[in-house]
C-alpha cells in the first residue's frame, strides 16, 4: 500500500454528491485512510490481494465497505492473471480466483466478506463457459464494481425507510460511525440522516465523540461536516444529560449484528445511550442492512464479544492520558435489549416490537 | 507561581500514608500540578495571595482543596503583613485581612471557599485582641492548617462511614476524581475505597476515563496506582456493558452538590452511570461532605449548571481530534435524581431514601 493524494476526481464513486470511502480506477483500489481523519485526507493505493487483505486484517476499513474491498480484490487478481504470460485458461483462471477468495475470506471469514465473496465465486462459475478468460476477468470486476453499488443502493433504502422517523427541525443524536465512512457509501445510520436533509428536514446532529477511537468526533463529524450538516459534539458521558434536558429528537445508531429477538450488538457506548433515551422518553432508532439482521442469534447475550486490552486509552498521539503502567480492558461492543429500541430499520422495512415477530419479514 | 520538583519530604502533610495535593511549608502553599499528571510531577510553588487567586481562577485546584487553598492565602497574606516595617497593631492587620478574605471570596464564593474564609475571618476576629500581630499572624496560619487539617478529617470520616458498603473483594466502579486530589487528601469516593482497603476489603477499582478532562485516567488511576490499587480504566461508554454483565459489586462516585431530596449534581457522565448501574441492580452510593449538602435546592434541575463550549473535545495534546473548526457544547455537570441514589455517604452518616426525611440528619 502506498499514500497519495487520492485518485483523480474522475474516479467511480456511486454518486456525485454522497461519500465513498473506497474507489476503484484503472484496477486500482483507493481507501481513504480513516486513522489520519480529521487531521489529514490520505488515501490508501491496494494494487494488489494482498495490499488488500493487509487493509482488512489492520482494520483500515470497517463495516460493509469490508465487503466491497474483498470483492475488488478479486478483481484485481483477476485483471493480475490474464496479464501473465502464458495467458491462462478460463478454468485455471476461476481455480486461481477460488484460491484468492479463500484467502481473503480466512478460516472464519465476516457474514460481510463471505456475502461479497459468494457473489464473486458465483460469477465465476456462471462465467466459466466464457470464451476466453479476459471476458471472465471483465465479468468480476462488473461483479465487484455491483457489489459496491448494490451496498450503497441498500444504505439508500435504508435511508429511505428511515427519513420519515426524523422530526423536522430536530437534533439528533448519534454513536460511533454508522456512516458512509462504515459503508460503500451514504451509511446507514448516517443515511437515514442525508435522505432526510435531502427531504428538507433539516436535521441538527449532535455526535457523541465514541471512544476509544473517537469515531464519532473524528469520523462522524468530518463527513457529515463536509456535506454542510449543523454538527455538535459532545462527550460521551454527556449523552444522557443532554437527552434528559430534552434537546434531542431521537437517536439513530448503527448496529454490527441483530440478534432474531430484536437485541442490537453494536459499538460500545450504544446501549448507554439507548438506557438515556428510554429514561428520557426520545425515541431510539438502529439502522442495519438485513445482512446484519442474524436470526440465528437468538438472544444479543449470545454474541461473542471482542474484549479490548491494550493502550487504546493511555495516550493519544504523544500526550500520556494515563499511569503508564496503568490497564485498560473492556468490551469493544455491547448489547441494547430489543425492550430499548423503537424501531429497526432496514433496506427492507421498518420493524417494531415485537421483533420475533416483524423481523423475519425483514430478512 | 513557580515550577519545582515539590517541598522536601518533611513537608506538612496530613499522615504520611495518604496523598495531599496540597502542602504548607514555611509559609509557602505547594499545589501539585494536576495538568500535567500523569506524565509529570510537578508542584507548583504559591508564595502571594495572587498566585492562590490565580491558581483558583485557572483550576489548578478542584473540590474541597480549593477552600484549603484560600485559608493558606489568608495565612500568607497575614504573614506578608507582618514582616513589613512599620508592623501594623493587631486591628490594621485585621482589616488588611478582611480586604484579602473578599478579593480571595470574589464577589459569589463557591460555598467552599466561603465556609474557609468564614473560619479564617472569625480567627481574625477572636485574635483581634492579641497583643502583637504576630500572635494574630500565628493564630491565622494555625488556623489554616486545622482548616486543611478537618478536611482531611471529614474525608476519614466519609471514608469510615462508607467502607462497610464496599462487598469484599468486589470491583467498585467510579467516575471522575473525587479523590484526594480534589480534596485537602484522602478523598471523598475515593476515601471510601482507601478505608475499605485498610480495612481489608481488598477493593479492585475500575475507572471511567471521565472525558472530558480525563479525571479517571489521569488522576483517579495515578493516585490510586501509587498506593497499589488494582486499577482498570474503561471508557465512558463502556461502563453500561460492564454493569450489566456483572462484574462490579458496587458504584462509588462523589458530588458537587446535593439537593434537599437527594437528587446530585455532579460531574457529567455520573447520571449515565447511575441509570446503567439501575438498569443492572448495583448499588449506586454517593459520597459528599455534608457541606455539599445544599437544602436549599429543593431539586437538583434548579442547580445552574455549567455549559462548556470550546474546544476541550477538538484536540489531546497535539493531535487533532475532531474537525478544525467542529462545535462541541455539552454541560459540564448532570443531574441524577435521587431514585438512582442507593444511598448518600457524608461525614456524618449514611442516609438512604427517603432523603427528604434522611438528609436534613446529615446537616
Amino acid at each position: 500500500m502506498t499514500e497519495s493524494s487520492g485518485p483523480e476526481e474522475q474516479a467511480f464513486t456511486p454518486r456525485d454528491d454522497d461519500f465513498a470511502p473506497l474507489r476503484w480506477r484503472s484496477g486500482t483500489l483507493y481507501l481513504i485512510d480513516q486513522d489520519q481523519l480529521p487531521a489529514r485526507t490520505v488515501w490508501l493505493s491496494c494494487t494488489s490481494v494482498d495490499d488488500v487483505i493487509r487493509a482488512i486484517r489492520d482494520r483500515r476499513i470497517r463495516g460493509t465497505a469490508i465487503g466491497c474491498a474483498a470483492a475488488y480484490a478479486v478483481a484485481m487478481a483477476a485483471r493480475a492473471a490474464v496479464a501473465q504470460t502464458p495467458l491462462p485458461s478460463p478454468l485455471e483462471l476461476r481455480r486461481e480466483i477460488d484460491g484468492v477468495i479463500a484467502r481473503i475470506g480466512g478460516p472464519q471469514p465476516t457474514p460481510l466478506i463471505f456475502w461479497a465473496l459468494a457473489q464473486m465465486r458465483n460469477t465465476g462459475r456462471i462465467a466459466e463457459g466464457a470464451r476466453d478468460p479476459y471476458m471472465l476477468a471483465d465479468a468480476l470486476e462488473a461483479r465487484a464494481v455491483a457489489v459496491h453499488a448494490e451496498d450503497v443502493g441498500r444504505c439508500r433504502r435504508i435511508g429511505h425507510n428511515g427519513a420519515a422517523l426524523v422530526p423536522i427541525g430536530a437534533a439528533v443524536l448519534t454513536v460511533g460511525n454508522a456512516g458512509a465512512l462504515a459503508s460503500g457509501g451514504h451509511g446507514t445510520a448516517l443515511g437515514i440522516l442525508r435522505t432526510a436533509r435531502a427531504e428538507g428536514r433539516q436535521p441538527r446532529v449532535v455526535v457523541c465523540e465514541t471512544r476509544p477511537f473517537l469515531l464519532g468526533s473524528r469520523l462522524t463529524a468530518w463527513e457529515l461536516m463536509r456535506e454542510g450538516f449543523d454538527v455538535t459534539i459532545i462527550p460521551d458521558g454527556a449523552a444522557a444529560a443532554v437527552l434528559r434536558r430534552g434537546d434531542i429528537g431521537c437517536v439513530i445508531v448503527g448496529a454490527d449484528r441483530v440478534a432474531a429477538n430484536g437485541d442490537v450488538v453494536g459499538h460500545v457506548g450504544t446501549y448507554a445511550v439507548a438506557l438515556a433515551a428510554s429514561a428520557a422518553q426520545v425515541p431510539f432508532y438502529v439502522a442495519a442492512g438485513a445482512a446484519a439482521l442474524d436470526l440465528e442469534l437468538a438472544h444479543g447475550g449470545d454474541a461473542a464479544i471482542e474484549e479490548r486490552d491494550g493502550s487504546d486509552l493511555l495516550t493519544i498521539g504523544e500526550a500520556l492520558i494515563a499511569p503508564r503502567d496503568a490497564i485498560s480492558r473492556y468490551p469493544i461492543q455491547d448489547v441494547t435489549p430489543a425492550a430499548l429500541v423503537s424501531a429497526l430499520v432496514t433496506d427492507t422495512g421498518v420493524a417494531r416490537a415485537p421483533f420475533t415477530r416483524a423481523m423475519p419479514a425483514l430478512d
